[in-house]
């Protein structure tokens, strides 16, 4: 099969087709997406050695349980072991054993085939494309400020970053109702943002307070930007992983009394229900899709500063 | 007066009493505490200059409300507007327009007289000493973390730094009944904590998880002490400011989607209220008592590393 493979430098392979174990299924990949947190894997994040990739959509095709063949989905990028103190105490996603695919100690799903447990894997509505499908997971990683922050209806909010992952988290927050402004840089960017009905602003022009600022810039000039435009006592959510943590004066923090809060993975039921609804939008967040045999070129047009969402077709 | 001065250095002056303004009361001082924010003022904090200072006890000589005159009060050190949208909005401590006693905009303490907003003033019970007292705004602050934070009664706290602030923010929250660990590294403190019921541990030798880690050790290694020891999804709180922020990498932050909540002053009258029940027990925290003609000696000797509270006696 095909395969994109980081060990140390990038490149695409042929390979054989995975095996999947006990409770596990394997996936025939239709469309994978390149997110960032790809791109801080090829810097050196988690010194992850394998294939790539943890954004995708398929359709299964071995499993244990006679329901999932055939059916299309997408999968949690978490392999937990369910038996430590953090799945045990509801927080599998921080299971002290975790793997994650495309990122730590699990194949990833720049590939032909992919195999995860069949607990990771969510069946995918009929309503919804392999287009949109293909968000779920960054989608859900929006989701979890929600799952992490009781934002009240007279909050500001306000998402830094009019990247894909500022876009997605902004249009959740925005789908639950709240009054969200998307601060960014890029006007083509911030007129996807408008264009779902959100406010927005160049980041240097924004004057006004909010009372929930959300980083998703991926760079240490995001907080800066949120600790400056915060009310005291307001709250930051932290969104941005890099492959090596940037140095943050956080003095503000304790003057202002301002909660910070680290923000990554989140569920996928309500990332697949607000996609099923389109409520989120998320065509115009594609910049291109490659064929799989591209598989370099797709990473290398990711990688292009400014560019939005690139995916890797493997239907043919 | 004798007044304690900050201008570019620190001097020890007399100069007149001051006049109190309409609302304030002119209050004669008894005994003052130095912090290590008057330390951090010093050093540039918030480039303030004039009387230092912003613990004491003392007695009320002249105000407009007549009910207060000869009473013995402490003071918060907040000035508010009490019209801005904090004030408005139910936290004054962060007003728009705020003064702040011996730190910024507002004479200090650490002279015979201070005037100090009349609604600043708290009375002072009868039971609670003069020493007690002056640990009142302190102590204050160690149960902001309280306020912020709703924690658990199966959590774990780790309330890291021995030093003044440490050892009376765990006991405050020691005194709500949670199970509390003091990390230290100065033998002589950590039996200080030990007296109180608390488990201590020397920093590096600790090596369990916690729910709630608070920083009180005024550096930068607290924050990276915290971040390795609460758990994914835990909280740190963070009660040390500099007179320079120092960069922190907050990867950690996001990856175990922890929450830290910058925290400051806090609110007085359960302050006073534990002083008065004697469950936080602040004796072992003093240092040494000087003569208010000896300020800058007292100053000298608060600034010695592994100091505790130094006090200022302003009745002789």
């Amino acid at each position: 099969m095909r395969a994109l493979v980081f060990d140390e430098g990038l490149k695409a392979v042929d390979m054989p087709i995975p095996k999947r174990g006990r409770g596990e299924a394997l996936i025939r990949v239709s469309l994978v997406g390149i997110c960032n947190t790809d791109i801080e894997v090829t810097r050196g994040y988690l010194a992850y050695k394998g294939i790539m990739g943890h954004e995708f959509v398929g359709r299964v095709e071995e499993a244990d349980d006679a329901d999932l063949i055939g059916k299309r989905v997408v999968g949690e990028i978490n392999i937990v072991c369910g038996e430590c103190q953090m799945c045990r105490g509801g927080n599998p996603r921080h299971c002290d054993n975790v793997k994650a695919m495309g990122i730590n100690g699990w194949q990833g799903c720049f590939a032909d085939y992919v195999v995860l447990p069949e607990r990771n894997l969510h069946v995918v509505p009929d309503l919804v494309s392999d287009r949109q499908a293909v968000f779920t997971e960054p989608l859900a990683a929006g989701i979890e400020v929600l799952e992490q922050v009781h934002i009240l209806p007279t909050d500001l909010v306000a998402v830094i970053g009019d990247g894909k992952l500022g876009l997605l988290t902004a249009q959740a927050i925005h789908a639950s109702g709240h009054d969200v402004v998307v601060l960014g840089k890029h006007e083509k960017k911030l007129k996807i943002a408008e264009s779902t009905g959100m406010d927005v602003s160049f980041v240097g022009e924004f004057t006004e307070r909010v009372d929930v600022a959300v980083d998703c810039t991926g760079n240490a000039s995001g907080i800066e930007t949120a600790m400056a435009i915060v009310r005291p006592k307001g709250t930051i959510v932290l969104k941005s992983t890099f492959h090596k943590g940037i140095p943050v004066n956080l003095t503000p923090v304790v003057r202002n009394e301002i909660t910070c809060v680290g923000s990554r993975c989140g569920p996928f039921p309500p990332a697949l229900r607000l996609l099923e609804k389109e409520t989120v939008s998320t065509e115009p967040l594609i910049d291109a899709i490659f064929s799989a045999d591209q598989m370099t070129d797709a990473f290398e047009a990711a990688c292009t500063r400014g560019s939005l969402k690139i995916l890797m077709d493997f239907r043919a």
